[in-house]
């Protein structure tokens, strides 16, 4: 099966805007190799047998003009940052297919931001290897962006293609000329880089090349252009003294000076955002790349204003154990009679943010972008919580919609502490002007009802952790799911 | 070309114990392109078209007894780590063919331990590609081993492939069964990776996974195993404050930790060595990985007491502007009458040691191993030195020589501090018995002499530096010499 049948067979008229660039008979070769898991080497990308020449464009007619003149009025932010209100920034959304790029997609197209999503629709695959399946029905990339057109005149473009093939990543800057790119286009889960040597050794090639590509792109092709790159806040780790965003000032025998914090991560994925800062770093202070690090929190909940706006339009909701998120998956494990499963002990604290948040979030640092040469680091989440007080305030919210919630602990399939100081400063983003979201009971209720409405799709074989860390091996495994 | 020709064809017969393996029909294909120029993806592994059964044993005949009855006594350090002197100890020399790994080989070999190299070679094909060779002619791998074995009785096993392959590698580590794996085998110059964005790609990648296939390796076939890792003391950086080995205790709003050394950078060579650290330390954390990380300064010198004993054991002596370092190029200047080029201010503080000190530290570090899920930091230098320390020291030398030595500044090429604070902690190795060889006159003379004697070997087009750091592109580079 090669990828580029998988994106023809689809029965989509390419309207709006649809481009799809691909040498992808190597990709391709990659991916079917991949689903079989007989494959040594999962690197979804060009297969160096191809000679250059293959590289063709495929299905790029009917791409309507770049400058939409339904365009709404942009926002105050954009304009406080300079920007004139003539011509609209352009915004590539790397990644725009997946669970938080998709919502920040649509919110910039919707804030007046001319919107570019590049994606090689991988995550979608991942689904179909481990089988799940997002708790809510998800449209095809084009049915969504067709959608949004129709909903609100705004034109999405698309470019399908792996930003580790860098012929494909180079057509799609020349042709855009995006003024930032945000960089959501990796391989986000931990527990999908710890199911085995090839998920890890995927994870890190992936995210560390294609971010490595990224940069050089901005280097060739738009040098002006502001690098939004979604970190985490799991590159710090659990360290026992406050953590600051993106780097502390040290005095050491006498001497002080201000340094990267320390990094301590605790998952191949995690590493892998660990190596892209550091990369990033580096090409900010050499060529003077001007670059955001997000370092986001977890993510809940699933509805912004956009994604509400029409069914087709709304966004994944994971709850597996795989790709799920503690507070996501409890709710849909309230939903569905299923205890909360508590990893360990349950001290396990970390920064928490709505998805409303991510893409607002999103939207402050493009609309105040760095400035050349600058390497800013934003910690990206608004509350702290532990698991067991999430445990606690799902089980609360359950009994008020009549669902008797129970807790159970389980073995933290995770190599993590489990119980921590955690204190994390998140300032910079509410200084740009972030107004929280915060996880009220109201927006529990919803989520709550959310997950109740959708509840006979949920597959509760898919609840339970399923990779451990420590066993992990380097043979090749599918998870049962 | 195909790398199994290439071995082929060399006229050796496989003795005392030379063992190839090779899935390479991909391998090779992508060598060539390498060598082209022509290829975006320049990663030496398995093409994932070819199917997992192709792997094959090769030129396997002909492999002696593992246990050479020849061995020497065991030394001092080995008996006090509690190692039992009726086997030695098994030590799998990653990169044993290169500028380190050839010396701590054979210093390791003549030690008593059982020895056996894993390398690619694929160092021999970079001084092809970009038209530089060593100062002293040096020996194929095959009859380097074959005349170490005439001269000494002693076998050193060889296992030909690429790291990056894991099949090849669980082969090597299955037959050997390493009791510490000594892993040079990186792509170790800061300036071939800023050369293009292939190199800089090619760079991590084969740094980055070629180390997690080592991890898990040791993980799945030799779980003891004690893994001694090349680091660089470029990893630091040149931060304001004193500099640690590896960790370092901070005391932040009242609360103290201690944790990893903030990173700083300033290639994507000394990138790639920062993401293999914190790839090492997750794994020591995860699955009880026992770790040493050398962050060695800049290596000087040439000769071992091994290396000295015959012109076929003779080690590589890189002069170049991609290859050479500091010192050792100074002297190949001072040879042959070309200016001591600084770069920049010349205010450039870094460690340094003599090539006899690394070999050394190697020994030292296996015959004191990190315990079960120990992640040990040492810094592996003796000296700090300015560049206009080294240069105002070869000048002197130079002159009891009647060498007229000039220095002239030339623009540098990286992206650094040219003044700066510079103290870095060395004190580790020296508790575990180091006696550093100090640069001393002597010792200078004596690489002095070494240079005037190979001086008409030199090409004096391969001295400046041809790498700009900050005009480096995306496009494919031919270095020009």
């Amino acid at each position: 099966m090669k990828m580029a049948h998988l994106v023809a067979s689809c029965s989509f008229t390419p309207s709006p805007a649809v481009k799809t660039y691909s040498k992808s008979p190597s990709y391709c070769c990659n991916v079917t190799q991949f689903q079989s898991l007989k494959c040594s080497n999962l690197v979804l990308k060009s297969c160096p047998k191809r000679p250059k020449k293959s590289f063709v464009t495929r299905a790029s007619a009917a791409v309507q003009g770049q400058t939409d003149k339904t365009q709404t009025p942009l926002t105050g932010n954009q304009e406080a940052s300079g920007h004139s209100s003539s011509k609209p920034k352009k915004v590539m959304v790397i990644g725009g297919d997946g669970y938080c790029g998709w919502a920040t997609a649509l919110h910039l197209s919707n804030k007046g931001y001319e919107v570019a999503i590049v994606d090689n629709l991988v995550r979608r695959l991942f689904d179909h290897q481990l089988g799940l399946d997002s708790l809510t029905p998800i449209s095809s990339i084009q049915n969504r962006i067709r959608r949004w057109k129709s909903l609100t005149g705004k034109t999405i473009q698309l470019y399908i293609g792996d930003i580790c093939d860098f012929d494909f990543l180079s057509e799609a800057f020349k042709s855009f000329e995006p003024d930032s790119a945000v960089h959501f286009g990796e391989q986000r889960s931990a527990p999908y880089s710890m199911i085995d040597r090839s998920r890890a050794v995927y994870t890190q090639h992936n995210n560390v090349i294609g971010t490595l590509n990224v940069l050089f792109a901005i280097k060739e092709f738009s040098e002006e252009c502001h690098l939004v790159k979604l970190g985490t806040m799991g590159e710090y780790g659990t360290p026992n003294i406050d953590i600051e965003e993106g780097f502390i000032t040290i005095t050491h025998n006498g001497r002080t000076d201000t340094l990267p914090y320390p990094k301590q991560a605790s998952s191949f994925y995690h590493l892998s955002k660990v190596h892209d800062s550091h990369n990033i770093a580096f090409t900010c202070k050499a060529w003077g790349i001007r670059a955001t690090d997000l370092n986001q929190g977890v993510v809940y909940g699933v509805r912004t204003d956009e994604t509400a706006m029409h069914e087709e339009l709304s966004n994944r909701f994971d709850y597996d154990g795989v790709f799920g998120t503690a507070l996501n998956r409890f709710c849909v494990q309230a939903a569905v009679g299923h205890p909360l499963t508590v990893y360990g002990k349950g001290g396990q604290t970390r920064g928490y943010l709505d998805i409303r948040d991510t893409v607002q979030c999103v939207e402050l640092a493009i609309a105040n972008p760095a400035k050349p040469g600058e390497f800013r680091v934003f910690n990206q989440f608004t509350e702290q919580f532990s698991v067991n007080e999430l445990a606690k305030l799902v089980t609360a919210a359950g009994a008020k919609l009549g669902l008797e919630v129970q807790t159970k602990s389980v073995p933290n399939p995770r190599v993590e502490a489990e119980e921590h100081y955690y204190n994390a400063k998140h300032t910079k983003l509410m200084e740009l002007g972030l107004e929280p979201h915060l996880l009220s009971d109201s927006l529990l209720d919803s989520l709550l009802n959310f997950a109740v409405q959708y509840k006979d799709r949920v597959d509760t074989a898919q609840i339970m952790p399923s990779v451990s860390w420590k066993k992990m091996s380097a043979k090749p495994k599918t998870v049962s799911v």
